[in-house]
């Protein structure tokens, strides 16, 4: 019977590997090494390595939690703001390195995984559906115009966050997060 | 002495394959396959994998060639929409397949290689500064408030583009592209 703490561990080293190397830069035998297990054991808790991609990026889009999003006592723009400000410092703890997980995969493997890119997708209409329903919340409360849709704002915003998320990677500085504060939240959707 | 044309084959083959597979996803004996040469002679050509992905993305560079941009018989917003609009006909040639191979290298491979990494920043930059002296010449011809920083501006298009690239990849269709149009031309940036 497998040892649901051996999978923990699976799991575990898989996150870290991939988040930080890539996908296809790191193999079974890298995860297993790292997770201090027989690499042989890998196929008793995953039928293959794009399994535990799926897994892996199931943990991450738990992570992405909008709790943020939920405390009323805030005005509904200040807590999407704080929701990608909550992100900014993540990346700047990180040194810009890792990047969003959704966004390298999306990257990396859209071409070379129908099922990692059907979860993709799925994940990113769900997490741009949460972030749609407080920018309606705005708009119903006269923070924003009613003119713009709701979903567009909040894909649009989602979108250019992950591109900025890139480019953070690659100047290795808070730059791409400022340019895009300033052009969303300071400016188009002002507080 | 190598031969020009070897060099040619292989650099358009690992083009191909790496823009389409990604460069951890090929390898060394898989370029070699495709452009139809004996393995050894690789390096005789390029010192390095990654030194033929540094050439790979300066091939790439000179095809982004911003020449739309020039053509002063149009406006200047009218020219920045057209770029825009000339890469979204291209990735929906590609069944939005592809992306961008500086937005997928800078997903993939800047924590990977610092080299790599150094070539992004810098074409990144250039790309931004050809597209912010057109934003500044709209703001000069009043097609653009002039409070804008126009390199700001340059910067969050082309970061908010990349996303849109990343997210079309997932989804398959040009609705990423759309939202782009409708959130920038059409809306801050009106036309």
């Amino acid at each position: 019977m497998p040892k649901p703490n051996v999978r923990d561990k699976l799991l575990a080293a898989a996150f870290e590997l991939i988040y930080t190397k890539g996908y296809n830069a790191c193999g079974v035998l890298d995860i297993t090494n790292a997770a201090g297990v027989p690499k042989g054991s890998f196929y008793n808790y995953f039928k293959s390595k794009e399994a535990m991609a799926l897994a892996v990026l199931e943990l991450y889009r738990s992570y992405l939690g909008a709790d943020l999003l939920k405390d009323k006592s805030k005005a509904p723009i200040k807590r999407l703001r704080s929701l990608f400000e909550s992100y900014a410092a993540l990346h700047a703890k990180w040194g810009y390195e890792r990047g969003c997980m959704m966004g390298n995969f999306g990257a990396e493997l859209s071409s070379q995984s129908g099922a990692i890119r059907k979860a993709l997708k799925k994940y990113f209409d769900e997490f741009c559906n949460t972030i749609a329903t407080v920018v309606q919340e705005a708009q119903d409360k006269d923070e924003l115009s009613p003119n713009g849709d709701a979903n567009q704002i909040a894909r649009f915003l989602v979108n250019s966050w992950e591109g900025a998320i890139i480019r953070a990677k690659i100047v290795r500085t808070s730059a791409p997060f400022n340019d895009f504060f300033a052009m969303t939240f300071d400016s188009a959707l002002k507080i």
